[in-house]
C-alpha cells in the first residue's frame, strides 16, 4: 500500500479502569465501559471504512472524514452525532499557520476522533484519563468526553490569535518607522492568514449554537453548560477577529498614506533644490550672453551686484519655504 | 424550422432493467418503472411544450425554462417539484467560466433535465444507471435521482473555484513582482467573473434549504440527508467565494500601492540626478558670466577649487541621500 | 382649472364581451361583471376624490396615489388591496432613466389604476382584453388582472437594467483606452441611475412578498403561483443591480488606477529627459567656464573627450532605464 | 431661579368644546374631555415633576424626558404610553440643522408633550382644534392626536432631507468645475449633518413599528393605519438617507480624482516645458564651451544649422505629445 | 504568597440597618438580610474559591471571573444569575483608556461583584446603602442593586465616549489646519480605542436582552423596567459609536485628500519656477554660444530685445497660470 498507513490508538475506560492500546485493525468485540478511538493519517480509506461499518456510521459522514476540506459544522444521526473543526496551530518557528480537519463522532458509549497529521493537543485529556484514582473525566458519558476535545480545540485558537496580534502590533509599530513594500507584504500575509482563521472559526459558532439548543438524548444537560462556555469562546474568537481586521485595515491605511507622504517629502526636496538653484542658473545664463552693453557688465561691481542677488534670491525662496513650513 | 433541433434521451428503469434511448418526439405511453428525459437544446419551443403537456407541468414553468436568466430557485406544483440552478463549467482552454441553466423537474415517477448546450456532467450518472447487476441508484426513487443531478452540478462549482483561486494565487505573484496594468486587468477580469459565481451560487443556498427543510411528499427523508450535503457543499462554496473576494481586494490594494511606491521610485531618480547636477550647472553658469573679478577665475587653482565644490556637493548630497535612505 | 386634465379609460368586461370608453366623470351605476377604470393625470384632486367615494377609498390611500414620490408597498383595507409600484422607462433619444409611480387598487369586481404621465406598458393587456373570441384573460378575476398590470411593470425593470448594464459595458472598455475625466462623469450619471433603479425595486420585494404570503381573500391561489414569478423577476433584478453596483465599483478602480498609471507615465517622461540632459547641460557648463587650465581645454581632442563623455553617459542612462523597464 | 421657566399650554376640547390657555402650574381638578399639555422649556425640573406626579408619570420617564439626548423609543407604562423622537428643523437663514428632542405620553384622557425649545410645528393642529363647528380631530381619541403630533414631526424630517439633497445637488456641479478643499469641507459639512439625521430617524422606525404591532388597549385599530402611513414615511426618509449617502460618497470619489486629474495636469505643463526647453540648453550649453574645434562652431551656418537642430527638437516633441494627447 | 492580596468588602443590609466591613476571609455564618461582597484584586485565586464554595458558585463561573478578557454577558445558573461586564474608565491625566473586567452574581440574598483594580465607581451606592433613615435602595431585592451596579458602569460609557468624541473634534479642526503624519497617528490611536469600547459595549447589549426578555424568577418585573433603561443606554452608545466610526472615516478621507493637496501645491511651486526659468536659461543659452552670426548680437539693442523676450515669456507665463487658477 502506498498510502501512510493510520495510528490509531484506543481507549477504554470506567469509573475505575483506563486502558490505552494501539492496534492495527479494530476488533469487532463489545467492550465494557466507554471506548475512545482516535485516528492519525486518513489516507487508508479501507481501514476507516472498516471502522465506520463497526459502529454503523453514514457513508456520507466517512466521505466528510476522509475529505480534508469540510466546513466546521455538527450532524446528527440516528444514534451518533458527527462533528468536523478545524485545529489551528501556530508553527513558531516558520511562522506559519497549520490548519488540519478534526472529525469527531460520539453515540452511547463510543467516541471516534479523525485527523491528517500529528498533534499534541489531546494529550493532556489522555494523560487526564489514565490518571490513577477516581477522577471526575472518567466518570463522565462520551458526550462530556466529546466537549473536552473541542474545547481544547478551541482553546488554541487563542493562541493562534494571540500569535496573530503579535504580528499586527509589530507591524504597526514598524510600519510608522519606515512604510516599505517588504513590511506590506508582511501585512498581506497577516491578513490572509486572518482570512484563512475567520473562515475555520465562524461556522463552528453554528455548531456549538446547534449542539446546545437541539434537543438530542446524546447531549446530556450537565454538558450543556459547559457547551455554553465554548459558545462564548468562539464568539470571543469572533470578536477578537474583527478587531484584527479592523486594525489591519487601519495599518494599511497608514501604510498608504505612508508612501504619499514619503512623495512628498521626496517632491519637497526636488522642488526646494530646483526653485533655488534654476534662477541662479538662468541669471548666470544671461551674464554668460555673448551680447554688449548688458547693465554691470564692465561694472568693477558686476560680479558682487550678481552675487547679491543671487543670495538674496536665495535667502528669500528659504524664507518663503520657511512660511510654507517645508523647511 | 430554424432553430437547432434538440436532443432529447429517455432513459426508464426500475430495479433491474435500464434502457436508454434517443428519440425526436415524447410519446405518451405509460412506462413502468423510472422514466428520466434529458433535453439538449431549448430553442424547440414546440416540442417542450409537448412535453410539458405530456407531464401536465404548469405554463410558468415552461416560460422558466426556456429563458436562460432564471434565478437558481425551487418550486413546488401540485404533482412536481421544478429545480432550477446554474451549471459552471471551467473552459480551460480558452480560460473562460462558461455558465448555462439546468432546469429540473421531478414528479413521482418521472424526471425531466433540461440544458440548452451539450455537457458531459451527467454522464457518470448515465453510466451508473446503465450498470449491469443490482445497484444502488436504480433503486433510488426520483428525488434521489434528481439528488445526484444537483450533486454532481454543485460538485462543478468547487472545480470552478479552484481554477478561479489558481488564477488568483499567480496573479499575486506577479502583481508583486510588476504592478501592470495588464495585470491589473486580469484581475479585474478574475473578480468579474467571481462575481457572476457568486450570482449563481448564492440563490442555490435558499432553494436547497427550501427542499430539506418544507414538508413534501416527493422529497424523502432518506434523500434528505443527503441533501444537507449539498446544502453544506454550497456553504463551503461561499465561503470560498467570500475568502476569494477578500483576497482580490488585497491584491488590488497592492497593486495600487505598487504604483504608488513605483512613481516614489521614479520621481526618487529625477530628485537626485536633479539635485546633484542643478547646482553643479548653477555653479559652471557663475564661472561663464562675462563679468570682471570674479574670485578665483584668474587664478591658476581656480578650476581645482570649482572642481573641488562641485565634488564636495556631490558627495555631500549622496551622504544626504544615504541618510534619509533613498539610496 | 390650470390644472391638465386626467384621461380616464373605462374598461368593463365579462366572459363574453369587453367594453372600452373615455370618460370624463365616473358614473355611479352598478355595472354588470368586471370594471378597470385608468387614470391618467393626477393633477384632477377633484376628480380622483369623485372616483374614490365611488369606490369606499380611505382618504389616506387618495393622499397616497396623488403624491408622486411614495414608496413601493401594499396595503389592505376592508373592501380593497392598495399597490404602489414604480414605473421604470428607458428614454432611448435621451438615454435618460423616467421615474413615475403606478398605483393600483382592486377590489372584488372593479380595478383601479393611477399614473402621473402617458405610457404604452398597459396596451397589450387592453389589447388583449379586448380580443374576439373566449379568452383566458376575460375569464379571470381582479386580483389576476392587477397581476397583469404589475407584471408588465416589473418586466419593463429588466429592460432598463439591459440599457444600463450596456452602459456599463461601453464604460468598462472606454475607461482602459483613456481614463477621461469626461469616461468618469458618465460612469458617475450611470451609478446614479442604478442607485434610483434600487430605490425603486427594493421595496418591491417586500410588498409582493406580502401578496404572497399573507392571507388575503381578495388574492386567490390561482393568482399566488403567478406572484411567486414576479417575487422571482424582483429577485433577479435585485442581483443583477447588486451585480452591476460591484462592477461599477470596478470600473472606478480601474479608472483612479489608470490615473496613476497615466501620471507614471507623464512622469518616468520627464524624469527620462531630465536624467539624460541635465548631465550634459552640466558637462557643457563646465567647459563654458572661463577659467584657465581646465583639463582638455586646449586640446585639439577636447571636443572629441567631452562628446564622448555626453555620449556614453546618454547610453548609459538609456541601458539603466531598459534595466528598470521604464522604456 | 435661574433656569428658564416653562411656557405651559393647556388645551381641553371634546366634541364640541376647546380650550386653549397658558397657565404657570398643572391643577389637580379633573377635567371633562381630553387635555392635551404642551411643555416648552425642560429646565423647571421641579414644575415637570409636580406634572408627572399629577398623572401618575413613572420616574424614568421623567429622567428621559429631561435628558435632552434619549435615543427614539417607545415605552409602554401601566396607563400611558411615552414616546419620545426628534424634531429636526432646518435653519435656512444659518443652513444649519436644528435637532431637539420632543417627548410624548398619551393615557386614556390626556396627552403630555414636552419639547426645549419653541418651534411652530404644533401650530396647525392647535389651529384645527380650535376651529369651529363639528370637526374631526376634536372627536377622535388621544392616540389619534398622538398620531397627529409624531405625523408632523415626521414630515418635517422630508423638509430637512429636501435642503440636504439640494446641498448635495449644488456641491455635485461645482465640485466638478474647481475641486478645492473648500468644496470638499461644506460636502463633509453635509454627509456629517447626514449622519446627525440618520442617527435620528433610525431608530424612529423601530419605535412606531412597535406601537403597529403590539396589542395595547390606548392604540386604537382606527389610529394603526393612520400609523402605518408614518410607518412608511420613516422608511421612505431612510432610503432617501441611503441614497444621499451614496450619493454624497461619490461625489468625494470625484474630488480625490479630480485631485489627481489636477496634478496629472500640472505635472504634465512641467513636463511639457522641460522637456522642450532642457534639450535646447543642453545644446546650447555645448555650443557654449570653450573648446577649439566644435563643428559648425567657425561656420558662417553654424547658427543656422544650431537653430534648425532646436526648432526640429521643439515640433518632433510637440509631435510626440500629440500622438500621447497630452496636448 | 506572590500574589497581591484580595481587599474585601462586606455590605450586609435590610430595610433599618446596613452595615460595612472589610475582612480577610468570607465567614460561612448566615447573616440576615441582604449580603453584598465586592472583592478587589483577583489574583488570590483560593481565596475565590473558598467564596464560591460558600455560595454555591460553579466552577466555570469561577473560571470567568478570574480571567480577565471575558466577553460580557449573562448565565443563569440553577440558583444565582452570573454577569461579565467591562468597566470603562477614561485615564484624564495620561488620556488613556482603562479597561478592566467587572463580574456580577446575584442570588436571592446575596450579591457579590469582582474586579481587578481599585475603582470609585460603586462609592455612590455604598455611601447610599449607608444613609441613615428609611430609604429605598435598602427596601430592593438583589436584582435591583445588580441592576445599580450595572448602571452606574453603564453611565461610564458615555464619560468614556464623551472624551473620545471630544478627541475627534479636537482632531477634525487641526487635520484641515495641517494634515501631519503626527496627527494622523493621534486619530489611529482614537480610532483604536474606538474599537475597544465597541467590542466591550456591543456584547452587552444580548447580556442585557436576556436579562429583560428571559424568564427568571431572580428578575422582577419592577427590576425589568429599569434594566430596559440600561438596555436603551447601551443602544444610545452603540449609535454613537457609530456615528463616531463614520466621523473617524471621513476625517481620514480628509487628511488624505489633504496630503495629496499638499503635493498639489509643492508641484505647482516647482511647476511654475520651473517653467519662467527654463525658457530664460535656454534663450541665455542660446546668446552664449560661441557662434558667429547669431540675429541680434552685435546689436545695441540686442540686450534690450533678448531681455523683453525674456520679460515677455515671464508676463506672458504668469497669465497663463493666472487663467488656470494657479496663482
Amino acid at each position: 500500500m502506498d498510502v501512510n498507513p493510520s495510528v490509531i490508538t484506543v481507549i477504554t475506560f470506567d469509573d475505575t479502569h483506563c486502558n490505552i492500546s494501539h492496534i492495527d485493525e479494530p476488533s469487532a468485540e463489545a467492550i465494557k465501559g466507554i471506548t475512545w478511538i482516535n485516528v492519525e493519517g486518513l489516507q487508508d480509506v479501507v481501514l476507516i471504512n472498516k471502522l465506520a461499518k463497526r459502529f454503523s456510521i453514514h457513508p456520507l459522514t466517512v466521505e466528510d472524514i476522509v475529505k480534508p476540506d469540510q466546513r466546521p459544522k455538527v450532524e446528527e444521526y440516528e444514534c451518533y452525532i458527527f462533528f468536523t473543526i478545524k485545529l489551528l496551530e501556530w508553527d513558531k518557528i516558520k511562522s506559519v499557520l497549520v490548519i488540519q480537519q478534526v472529525s469527531i463522532i460520539f453515540g452511547k458509549d463510543f467516541i471516534l476522533s479523525f485527523h491528517e497529521s500529528p498533534t499534541t493537543v489531546f494529550e493532556p485529556i489522555r494523560a487526564k484519563l489514565n490518571n490513577i484514582g477516581p477522577q471526575g473525566l472518567r466518570q463522565r458519558s462520551t458526550d462530556y468526553l466529546a466537549y473536552r476535545l473541542i474545547d481544547v480545540i478551541v482553546d488554541d485558537y487563542f493562541d493562534v490569535l494571540e500569535s496573530l496580534g503579535e504580528g499586527i502590533e509589530n507591524m504597526e509599530d514598524r510600519i510608522i518607522a519606515s512604510p516599505s513594500p517588504k513590511n506590506a507584504r508582511i501585512i498581506y500575509r497577516i491578513k490572509r492568514q486572518m482570512l484563512l482563521v475567520r473562515k475555520a472559526v465562524w461556522p463552528v459558532r453554528e455548531a456549538i449554537s446547534h449542539l446546545l439548543y437541539e434537543e438530542n438524548t446524546l447531549v446530556s444537560p450537565f454538558t450543556r453548560v459547559y457547551l455554553r462556555d465554548v459558545y462564548d469562546h468562539i464568539m470571543q474568537s469572533m470578536d477578537t477577529i474583527e478587531t484584527y481586521r479592523d486594525m489591519l485595515a487601519s495599518i494599511l491605511d497608514m501604510y498608504l498614506s505612508g508612501l504619499t507622504i514619503r512623495m512628498n517629502e521626496i517632491v519637497k526636496t526636488l522642488t526646494i533644490i530646483t526653485t533655488i538653484f534654476i534662477p541662479i542658473t538662468a541669471l548666470a545664463g544671461i551674464y554668460g550672453m555673448n551680447l554688449p552693453d548688458i547693465p554691470f557688465m564692465k561694472s568693477r561691481w558686476g560680479f558682487v551686484f550678481v552675487a547679491s542677488v543671487m543670495i538674496g534670491g536665495i535667502i528669500g525662496m528659504i524664507l518663503y519655504f520657511r512660511k510654507k513650513k517645508w523647511i
